[in-house]
């Protein structure tokens, strides 16, 4: 991913104005099928997953007569295509991670993750109550989108190793698969990065074209058998704490519903968005122990490591910055986080740590 | 609160039988309106938001068709009698804190709080998909109603105090509001425990009936006022690690409803539950801070509290395990809570010591 490929006249040049060219399509009173496109391939652990519960519970809370069919990654569009093919029209909504589309406009970062940002429920806490929902619609309103937070996969993992990695010089050359600007960090770093949706990656670390790759965590990278080639794996990552999935709806197609049917929409999204963290969060406990009784070496980077992920994710964070929209969402979400990271850590973080001590 | 007062014979003889010889009601077809009688104060923050979040997605999504009307406590009737008014059929809905009706059933504790327990994201891990939600449902099938989660506090304080506490003694005699086992555990450390709605604590504490008491957090605290009477406070606590909110209907008028819209009542309860907890997480923090500037003493209890805390947490809990079905809830809980919270702290909670270390 080219860093400097998001001109301001591509991304309002381009899928604007194929969407606001668009005749108001003619919709039928009653029953109405929407076509959902993702970035994920068929039954993908819990990214599918987060797709199929918004497509089912829009489709079961209006009885039928929105109903949302979900299309994998090239059923109908590649999965790095799904944004254009909702701005022109050619599919009414898709479910991905929005920092794919970081082309398209830098500021989308924010609405995945921010590196050595935001955990899941700081995001939460400015999506829905300090300005970032906000903040994302008017995002989608350049584009000709109308979009929401719609899954989250919690912190992700740092990632599968062939080696293990003692400092920030381990990481000259590496051939690694990162998307977007935690990517971009790795690459100052010396690190070649690469992005590949999730379908194409162990064919590209099984083949050397990769020699590690980062995915979620250990339930969906278990499910990619990642273990099967990797033996070295690092839990905590700097980019992505949190990984919010959107589900942006064509605006035109969205503004065409009922009132209600909006809302359905908005209220289906928020509620995936706590249902797939929590699916994530629950499965990874357990596949982390199988794959360290399969053999995996879990581990942790050192603060040297720590420290040249800081510096370098700050570093490409600011050459966005004269983006007036990029540098509003940066700051937003970052005052947000400040303002709330307090008291998680004085209230839930002080009991956890009493619980474990007490508890054993 | 008596924690002999969970008769299973009152239980099953008293709403349950109430519920099931109520004549199924004649529903006029299209527009619809529920009554939800609540726990709290009208505009008491963040609770009452809560239910009212509950009733506004229910009225848009179905577009009025189903209109859901809230009542305060004491509007209808009292915080303590809604779960007797919807089981009777003289309200349609409820929102509270299950652990209110700890009296009809012990199992409902733990869809507020476990003492010594989990923490929210723990516990929507165990809802959403790990058989809370299945094991809510059996108790409400009991009573005659269909609950769900549907708002959660975080991690309440440890709360408000006229003086330091420095050791386990210091509890004794005191007069604490505290509600639940939570409550029950202090009462084993020699306090004189007391259950007050929200709404009767202010009052009681001015006039000296308590010494002190627990409430949620900074900001619902704040707002309360606590901190004209009280001035040392204490943040994590261990009573409840999060306190999960209810939307309990009347399971005869859900199950009166179409599939849409009883699916409408139960994605706009779980949407809820991630609303409202990042609303009072959005919010502690600059509350703290403006309690600190208000000369609040802001502390943490000492480890010999937080032992003797985990031991009367256990020593309660373990009274109620002649009851299967609270066993069954407790150890599910329990179960599902330690094997989602590691990969809490080895994923989320090592980047967040990171984040800390590297960026100060």
């Amino acid at each position: 991913m080219d860093r400097r490929s998001f001109l301001r006249t591509s991304a309002l040049g381009g899928s604007a104005a194929a969407a606001s060219t668009l005749a108001a399509p003619a919709y039928a009173q009653g029953k109405r099928t929407l076509t959902m496109v993702t970035s994920w391939g068929r039954g993908l652990a819990g990214v599918f997953d987060a797709a199929q519960r918004c497509a089912d519970t829009i489709t079961a809370m209006t009885d039928g007569d929105l109903t949302v069919e979900v299309k994998a990654a090239g059923e109908l569009v590649g999965a790095f295509e799904v944004f254009d093919a909702v701005t022109s029209g050619q599919a009414d909504m898709y479910h991905a991670a929005d920092y794919y589309f970081t082309g398209q406009h830098p500021g989308y970062q924010f609405f995945t993750a921010a590196p050595f940002g935001s955990t899941a429920q700081e995001m939460a806490n400015w999506y829905y109550h300090d300005g970032g929902m906000e903040l994302h619609d008017e995002l989608g309103q350049i584009f000709g989108l109308k979009s929401f937070l719609a899954g989250n996969t919690g912190a992700q993992a740092g990632g599968w190793y062939r080696k293990e990695i003692n400092g920030p010089e381990d990481f000259q050359g590496l051939k690694f698969r990162m998307p977007g600007m935690g990517g971009q960090a790795l690459g100052k770093l010396g690190a070649s990065v690469q992005n590949l949706p999730g379908s194409e990656v162990y064919q590209a670390l099984a083949s050397g074209a990769l020699d590690g790759t980062e995915w979620i965590g250990p339930w969906a990278d278990e499910k990619a058998g990642f273990q099967e080639i990797t033996k070295f794996y690092y839990t905590a990552g700097f980019h992505e704490p949190a990984a919010g999935l959107s589900l942006a709806t064509n605006r035109e197609v969205y503004e065409s519903l009922p009132a209600g049917q909006q809302k359905i929409i908005e209220i289906a999204a928020g509620e995936a968005h706590q249902w797939n963290l929590a699916q994530f969060l629950t499965n990874n406990g357990a596949a982390l122990q199988r794959l360290q009784a399969a053999g995996v070496k879990v581990l942790e980077f050192p603060d040297s490591v720590w420290d040249a992920f800081g510096t370098a994710a700050n570093d490409t964070l600011n050459e966005y910055m004269d983006d007036e929209l990029f540098a509003r969402i940066r700051n937003s979400l970052a005052d947000s986080t400040k303002a709330s990271s307090g008291w998680l850590t004085q209230g839930e973080g002080a009991y956890r740590s009493q619980r474990d001590r007490v508890l054993g």
